[in-house]
């Protein structure tokens, strides 16, 4: 991270009125998920490490789920309503009370951008320094066409031209807006409430910003950001490769921070993993948010790991999934086909293979024997289950909660447990075996005779 | 779609006799499979799409396995083998019989090249308009080596001319032969008949048709498609490419339409996956034949569906299998470890963990407990296994086809139920839970004692 | 291969003592990992296999873990300790004592270049035939720029020119230093010897190898590799690029040799998998050390081997996973949420849901039911499960090991087997089957009340 001036006050506001109707989706736009984020969330996160210490965020009409996101992130933000379409510049003023509040520094961000970095924002605030009345980021497009172009000189930043008021030398510059914008704190409502709409579309452009600014006596400057960091989201397609850049970043911090992924492009992370020096991650491992892997841990191919912390030195997978809750201590193991669910794994404790454990505490070196499930719902209120250290759980046991198997305790393969079990005691509970000789082979003749005369 | 032009009628000749030795395997190159469906099959598909309302395949000698997946695709298709290997307009000559039908228009396709999409068959004939004897497809080669190149001048297409008889400038053309190929029917046998075998190779050539068409006093046109779409399959490296091109279009579809896809280069459709509105699909999702999706659908990571439907707002996965003839109502979830095949499961009812559900009926709402099985096989026929609405099925339960658990009944945890269970009755069929205290210990003891001997 | 010279000797020096700071580890850069072996293991394999008759390997200070690592690849290999950091001829010439021994050939190798082929090894050693003193390896660098330079003149090797030593002509030479070189093993101490420090960084460079050879009147030339090939290892970026460049080496050799590999990029094969023809692997295997697959075998999605055998026409899951010493006959097949270790499944028998199967022998044409667990684990000691063939062991049972199952002999679903079952016989362990009719209607009413008091 850059240096962060905590001397200025910052407002950011967030623009997140967009309709995005190529999304094709019931659900707002700037709601789609990224990384296990909302487009919004990510935005809200940036201008916050970025030092915005205020925060407005402008809604579409009618979106109480929109609202709801803002609150989830940013408790503290006002949320102010855009009730007619005419322009970013309009959208920018629908904040207007926030606005008087005379930050130092006014960030403008859009929430369908979400994969611009603190950094990049912060740098934004920077370039206001010495008197400069905007700042606005552009990128070097590979493909410039559409996109409004930067008019440059010096390193001033003269005006930002739209494609379709472009001519032939305009549109051969390839710096392009990327919309994101910095205004002085004190001239913002100024600058803004001048900006006219005698255009095509009748809009009032945030764009024009830069031409008032200038006009005021302001200076007004560029800054650059890479294409990849500023890309839009407006349909499926841009949300998919939005994720796919996003996850890119994330694998590159994981490896050079010291993490081995064997095939990073199959590993997709949450925006908030966490992952220690030393891990080892298989092919094919997806996190869900909210995840912490302490170093030296081994996460087997197609493990699924979501609001869990996996223990230094633990093994988890293949095959393993992680649900909410689920802790596992120093050197704990999950095998295959093994699912676990708000329940703490103890030191050393094996749970390797197909067996559902939740709401429930292993104790330390415990052994939960392959095809155990923890019985911990009756169909309406879910009961724990308690495994003592030590203790060994036969293969294929049900153990029906609430129940304590103590410490040291054994108990038989195939058993149903439905009573505790004291430290040190063997527990069994299954039917006896009876056998009757000849009958499989009495069993398949009759069966083929039966087929025989189908 | 373009238009199809119903009133003409249009013989498409398959020619599907290659021995693709390249692939080195026992199965006829047009019988390896695309996105779950054989190249010829793909083939098949495009040009009946496209509006052939005859078709005529030319396959190898002693080739049933290929007449039979003509039968399979296209019951009413004339199959025909070649058996001399000729050159390509020999092979179409060995659908003479079709031929002599008189349509008004003859596409000529090939069965290695499964993505030339029904669009480009059509336009192919589209092409036919106004007196044209032939229309060939030519694409721009990246590398055109290797290839016949295309003389056009002014839109008519001169001759298509092989690359080992081409001179400099010729070969400096990069408009290349597609091999596909409309004819009009009415002229066909007329061309192809002329071809003379002339050449190095003593081969008939199905290119020479523009050249004898011309003598012929016929218009020649070209008509150009992109090169992904008309590459051909010789090798296993080849068919991986077209599989994934295919998988890349079908992802591209999908997103477009308003389905979420995190990680779309890790989804893999089948030719014929349909996919709803607001569906989100995770990293690693593997689509069989015969899957519909409804809206609003969620299917968890490592997921895998094959000939089942999936009802709006239901959940599957992580790690869920549908098999063929699963069928899941409204919000239905089946969750991790869970085998569904030949099942219905109602409307919300929940088969969440290590579960087997085979040749059953769940109703809506049941709650079927982790690691239940229906043991639905006795070595011999398979038997149904019914579930009554709101019933609940206790963890790690096998149920004993034939059999039925009422409406609103309950089974105990670890119970194996062989007989029907009554509406809002309990069932349990389990052993009695036994204890030795102390054994636990004794029995570590001597097993350490026996350890510390050897 | 091209020809191995069988008839001159050689000694190959693999340089192993880099730290590898940037790889943040624990654990000595050369001992990560690349498709299941270490970096300095796919060195050593690759030296012997071009003929190496004698190894010396150059490793730092305190390093017993790197020692243990090459004495399990190469048993008869020298290992020299570095004691201090004195460039890489200073390297070198840590083996004095086997360089003495006088091999007509000697090989410098790194063993954080994991990627370089036998064959290019070989090609080394043979441009050292005519009198040739040293024989450099480089590659054409897309960026060259930190690379020493090749200044060649008529196939001759002029010099290694450092790029800080360089001037602007030799800096736009783009065939740059591999560090790989073959020296004459008569001369090669006299070279090495002759190499001074006089540079910035004092150190004894290797690449002045050339200029001293050529002083000594001996002839220098340059060979070229491609640039993947001779790519190092220093972070876990580089690590991850070098495994994704050998996954693609081994996919497409299994594909040219007659497997299909739907998603070949979703494939990930060890450095030892051995495959079949007319194999069919579908997305998403991961594939340990130690694999076999017979021909005409599938791979269905999401399995994972290690150690393991399938026989021909055999099938595998999806969710299969296959454990050291899993030996699958021909025909037999594991299907989804399946564990087989340490275990023999005869030809024809199946093991299709949700298993565990460990310490076994499955007889020919068995069934093992779906949530079959073998218990071979009673803490201390494993014991093994016999099932003889065309058993029928019925869905949830647990075999308590050690347990046969005799030949044709048939287990009841939900069985708990811990007495051997006679072959033929019907074994039956389960509780009884006991109801009460209303039970559940008033156990949902109460617990509904209960829910409404709260």
């Amino acid at each position: 991270m850059t240096e962060m001036q905590p001397a200025r006050t910052c407002l950011a506001i967030v623009l997140a009125a967009g309709e995005g109707t190529r999304m094709k989706s019931a659900r707002p736009k700037v709601l789609h998920e990224v990384a296990g984020r909302s487009l919004l969330g990510h935005v809200l996160a940036a201008v916050t490490t970025a030092g915005a210490d205020a925060l407005a965020v402008v809604i579409g009409p009618d979106r109480p789920d929109v609202a709801a996101e803002v609150r989830k992130h940013a408790p503290h933000a006002a949320v102010f309503i855009q009730s007619e379409r005419k322009g970013t510049a309009h959208a920018v003023l629908a904040a207007r009370e926030s606005l008087a509040g005379k930050h130092d520094d006014v960030l403008v961000a859009f929430a369908d951008t979400p994969l611009v970095r603190p950094e990049t924002f912060a740098d934004l605030r920077k370039a206001l320094h010495g008197g400069v009345g905007v700042a606005a980021l552009g990128f070097e497009a590979k493909d410039p066409a559409g996109y409004g172009r930067f008019v440059t000189q010096d390193g001033a930043l003269h005006a930002i031209v739209e494609h379709k008021d472009a001519d032939e030398a305009t549109r051969r510059i390839t710096l392009c807006n990327a919309g994101l914008m910095a205004l002085n704190g004190h001239k913002a409502l100024a600058i803004l409430d001048a900006i006219g709409c005698a255009n095509a579309q009748n809009e009032y452009y945030l764009t024009d910003a830069v031409a008032v600014a200038r006009a005021q006596g302001l200076k007004t400057v560029a800054r650059v950001a890479p294409e990849a960091e500023v890309q839009g989201v407006n349909d499926r397609v841009q949300l998919a490769a939005v994720e796919a850049d996003f996850q890119r970043r994330k694998r590159l911090e994981a490896m050079l921070a010291g993490a081995t992924l064997i095939a990073p492009e199959t590993v997709f992370f949450s925006h908030d993993t966490v992952i220690g020096r030393d891990v080892l991650i298989e092919p094919n491992v997806v996190f869900g948010p909210g995840v912490k892997v302490a170093d030296n841990a081994v996460i087997h191919a197609f493990s699924h790991l979501e609001g869990a912390s996996v223990g230094s030195s633990a093994s988890i997978g293949p095959y393993a999934r992680l649900r909410p809750g689920a802790e596992l201590a120093k050197g704990a193991r999950v095998g295959n086909f093994v699912e676990i669910k708000a329940a703490a794994i103890g030191e050393g404790a094996k749970v390797n293979h197909l067996t559902y454990i939740g709401d429930a505490e292993i104790g330390a070196n415990a052994n939960i024997g392959a095809g155990t499930i923890t019985c911990n719902y009756d169909g309406f209120v879910k009961s724990r289950t308690i495994i003592g250290e030590g203790a060994f759980v036969g293969s294929n046991s049900a153990l029906v909660a609430p129940v304590t198997i103590g410490a040291g305790a054994y108990v038989g393969s195939g058993s149903v447990i439905t009573r505790d079990v004291k430290p040190d005691a063997l527990a069994v509970a299954r039917g006896r075996q009876m056998e009757r000789e000849g009958w499989a082979s009495a069993f398949r003749a009759a069966a083929q005779a039966r087929k025989a005369r189908q």
